[in-house]
């Protein structure tokens, strides 16, 4: 918790004022947010320069302070960056609002009319590490779904993040909406992220995004219900009648096309009765882009440059050119391989055996569970949703890649005329 | 925490063998569970004499105990009572199975095929207190979504709840399916429940029912998601033009109805300019049917048999037949006094005003917003669910009554031929 009292205030301040955003937000025609949205692509692109000296002042600090090389990067604005970020926001004011619509509703034995409305959370918290593209992202998402949002975006992208959120609130007060729409809670610290994580009440929904580490001290230490947005460690079954093409074009897909992402594959395991006809050729292909390939001893056997593999690789989310692969007896060994180190994000099987595909579809309980298809397609933009929230691996609320709807709840309206109950 | 190690290590057993059942139990056909459901209904009829020996000896220790008068008619139970239940169950048997249901899919451009499938959440926690009849009624709703459950349903109704639980477990075992479906914590105690609220990753939903005081404590203390089914500081604002018959009689079967439940009305707000026209005839009623008014100076004046309000009273969920009555200046005090004190279950207006109708539905924050009907009516019976698990005050997932979907999660289904991202 927050040492001084003062600054105890000040954050007790900040999640009112947000409160009161939100009830104004709440209430504002779709129009009005998207013109909200056309400032701040405008804005961002006005003000680039400012932005990148702050990005500047940021890099140089991270560097300073031995981040690695994979963290500046993610921290890194340049123009095109900038330019990205701008179209995001126009595409987000191209989606359907999801405030106002009608889930389902009848019409009681009594004459009074039931609908169920998607309405706004009302205050959103974002906990996030030392990426300012969240920034922009989840508070244009937020703006279109109707939520104030408080940001926590890390101290080492503490410059550029503070002049994002300077230039989102002078371009939502342009159009006449209030600025406190969007804020950071930076500078009040770590402690200010702790007592974020106590404002149940104050903030309607908490949403982390950045390592396991950082979501799993949210899930533990909130108190606001929150959207976990998990690991992946994702799997890939080759069963005995596995297409070999198919397989060697997935597995690499799902590992090479992008390592560094959660719905990037991180084990594969192999019926043993297709490891001979289907494995070589899928290693082969992997090794040549470069992946390291971690095995037991029958891949080993197999593809003698694997190196050894242990219990850590089958739980290890590498995030990198790197995969696990093990030789399993059959169906049912692969399942219980996936229900004892699956984080529950994705799963694919290649076979082209219906009994199995259809098992492997029913019993493994992930958020997206694929057939003959890259793990790679978990995800917002590819599932047709325009924009991507995130891909919660929780089981409440949202499953899998979330869009607008996913940052709303709903709400009853009862219309009667002067009914009562029986 | 669970002091003995060896109590520990039993009830880790229990929560592997409820995660063993609920695989079982996600692939098994509608048809089964109904048979289940059936079966667990002639049990409770056949074996009614056995339940009704262990309820009396809970009453039996319930009095010695000093239970209130409340606890113990919520504890007991009767032939009658008995029988309810079972028809109940029935009920549960006739509706619709929400599993597999198909909430959206869509052919991608590349030909994938994906589609979002209801699936059980698999094991769900319940923790309630001294209401034998809540172990029938969720264990019946999780049977038929799918769903393992463990329950905690306190030392009041111990004796009770083993002899239920025994016989929930033999019906089941007798259609085939695993018994562990339906399993009792509450030979661990108070540590058992505290060690279910931190079973992260073993149980996948946890649901509190009950007093105000152990909900906050699920909600505060658990580590595992909570579907939140709160109390309810209920409202009803008399508006300057509403209609005196309407306000009589709803206000009347608002309070008068059934006060022990959460949709009950606590808080009435009457419009200053309506005061004089409405306000006697609708407190007139209610003191006819024994109700205590709290009420303010204003109150006071026009009904002198009011007793003084204070802040507890604006604060406070009574559950019987006291209401606090309040003079507001006009809507946006009323509005303002619901933000305040609303807990977020149901508030209802009665009004002539269009304009003012439609700011209330939209302002109000809570799971239902009425106009000129009955708070009673948020209830998943009068709704047309069919059952209902509880009313969620929460945002998050589900929020008013709640049927069986809402006892369940979703996961993505993705077919593809061979597909890769591009």
């Amino acid at each position: 918790m927050l040492q001084s009292p003062v600054d105890s205030l000040r954050l007790t301040l900040t999640l009112d004022s947000a409160r009161r955003a939100s009830i104004v937000l709440a209430s504002t025609p779709t129009l009005q947010k998207n013109r909200a949205l056309t400032a701040i692509a405008d804005s961002l692109r006005r003000n680039t320069a400012d932005i990148l000296a702050a990005n500047r002042d940021d890099l140089t600090a991270g560097a300073a302070n031995g981040l690695s090389a994979g963290l500046l990067d993610r921290l890194t604005l340049d123009d095109a960056r900038v330019a990205a970020l701008a179209d995001a926001v126009l595409q987000i004011a191209l989606l359907t609002d999801p405030v106002g619509e009608v889930v389902r509703g009848s019409s009681l034995p009594n004459g009074v009319k039931i609908s169920q409305v998607r309405v706004p959370f009302g205050v959103v918290g974002v906990i996030y590490e030392a990426r300012p593209n969240v920034t922009v992202d989840i508070a244009a998402l937020a703006l279109k779904s109707g939520n104030a949002v408080v940001l926590r975006g890390g101290s080492a992208a503490e410059n550029t993040n503070r002049v994002l959120v300077a230039l989102l609130q002078t371009a939502i007060e342009s159009v006449g909406l209030p600025g406190d729409i969007v804020q950071t809670i930076d500078p009040f610290g770590r402690e200010g992220a702790t007592e974020l994580m106590q404002a149940r009440g104050q903030v309607d929904v908490l949403i982390p995004r950045g390592s396991a580490g950082l979501i799993n001290a949210v899930v533990t230490q909130s108190t606001v219900p929150v959207i976990e947005t998990g690991a992946g460690v994702v799997h890939i079954f080759l069963d005995e009648s596995a297409n070999r093409d198919w397989a060697v074009e997935i597995v690499h897909n799902s590992k090479v096309q992008r390592p560094s992402v959660c719905n990037a594959v991180e084990t594969l395991l192999v019926h043993e009765g297709a490891a001979d006809r289907v494995l070589p050729a899928v290693l082969a292909r992997l090794a040549a882009s470069g992946v390291t390939i971690h095995g037991d001893s029958r891949v080993q056997a197999l593809f003698p440059d694997a190196v050894p593999a242990s219990e850590f690789d089958w739980e290890t989310e590498y995030m990198s050119l790197d995969l696990a692969v093990t030789v399993v007896a059959g169906l049912d060994e692969a399942l219980a391989h996936i229900r004892r180190y699956s984080t529950g994000h994705t799963e694919s099987i290649i076979t082209n055996d219906i009994v199995n595909s259809e098992r492997f579809l029913n019993e493994v309980d992930s958020a997206a569970v694929m057939v003959n298809a890259s793990t790679r397609f978990t995800d917002g933009g590819e599932f047709g949703f325009g924009a991507e929230v995130g891909i919660s691996t929780q089981k409440l609320h949202a499953r899998g890649p979330m869009g607008l709807p996913e940052l709303t709840s709903t709400k009853w309206i009862v219309r009667g005329t002067g009914q009562v109950r029986a």
